[in-house]
């Protein structure tokens, strides 16, 4: 297809496309003549992912470049390449390891994670900002005075669980390789605020169910 | 308790305790002359909450101030006292109605809702920001052309039901009403960034247990 119509399908004006284009966000199409290049499928999926983790996601244009090399580098294992976008994403400042709570919070962090059974990551996990972010976001609750059961977080770990292998299953209706790491991409940046939704309308249905409201 | 108590239990500068107290987030002390006030334990668990919302959550001040104002107003009901804290967040800017994917998402959720039987909350829910969050998500995948059974919603909405029945268990192990209102605004604050890291936890697990990584 030309310019256009990828345009028109993917609901990208020209401009930005060619803004992408010389950014090397997007490969450059197969050139016909010296004024025309042709596009494929594979240009317009692109194209929607760099769209959404411009647009949707708030990527800066260096991260979705850096996002993308991972992405298309075939000498990374699948599970590195799909995850690329994790890294990509705001990082969390290391936690102070000097804080109590933060060392406690990284202790009960690390006997979750083997009470789980999540040890088929682990040194991808322990190095991630995923985990970092536990570990901060446990030591604030603990700061604040807040106590609970590790069973509490056993439970929340495991639904998340059942989510991750809903979110996997959909990754693997997708037919090439390529599709795949790009679902898996887009998912990290599109299905996280969709899981957030729900599960605040549910506390509010939740809620309304015990409560009443009024 | 005196001020250096108050600071000492909070963890919270004697500075910054009386920045809030002149903002009035935090209610005077009960004045025992004219330089000393005492505290109680009521003041301490307030403390938290706004540190807790400033700190962790970024709550500008004056948002802090509106979301107690709602937290502190009995003739509320639970459930809205409760989600007080969803509303002060980040506001999702208004979907656009005219957009065809924005409609198409709309009737979506709109079935979603009445297929989960989440009728209890719905007046409350299809006003709230979450329930635009989720509208404007799903308008958004299924622009870039992705395509889902609505039995993969229902089934990540179900996961977040569970999760919704765990954080409101957690809230009623705690005694006063005033507690178990203020437990559910730090839940929002601080529980999803630890559900958040899990979810990437587990899919990097998940990811590891099927495709191995390396």
């Amino acid at each position: 297809m030309r310019l256009r119509e990828l345009s028109e399908r993917s609901g990208v004006s020209t401009a930005t496309i060619k803004y992408y284009l010389r950014e090397g966000l997007l490969a450059p199409g197969r050139q016909i003549n010296t004024t025309t290049a042709e596009y494929d499928e594979e240009h317009l999926r692109r194209l929607r992912l760099v769209r959404a983790m411009i647009q949707v996601g708030g990527v800066p244009v260096a991260k979705v470049r850096e996002v993308l090399g991972h992405v298309d580098d075939d000498s990374l294992g699948r599970t590195i390449r799909m995850g690329a976008a994790l890294w990509a994403l705001p990082q969390v400042p290391e936690p102070d390891t000097e804080d109590e709570y933060v060392r406690a919070a990284g202790e009960e962090a690390e006997r979750l994670l083997e009470a789980l059974g999540w040890t088929n990551a682990r040194s991808l996990i322990t190095i991630s900002p995923a985990y970092r972010r536990l570990v901060v976001s446990i030591a604030a609750f603990r700061r604040l005075g807040y106590d609970w059961e590790t069973e509490l977080l056993m439970s929340y770990a495991r639904l998340m669980h059942e989510a991750a292998v809903l979110d996997l299953d959909f990754v693997e209706t997708h037919g090439s390789e390529a599709e795949k790491v790009e679902t898996a991409v887009l998912g990290v940046i599109l299905a996280q605020p969709i899981l957030q939704a729900l599960h605040r309308l549910a506390q509010e249905e939740e809620s309304a169910r015990r409560y009443g409201f009024g």
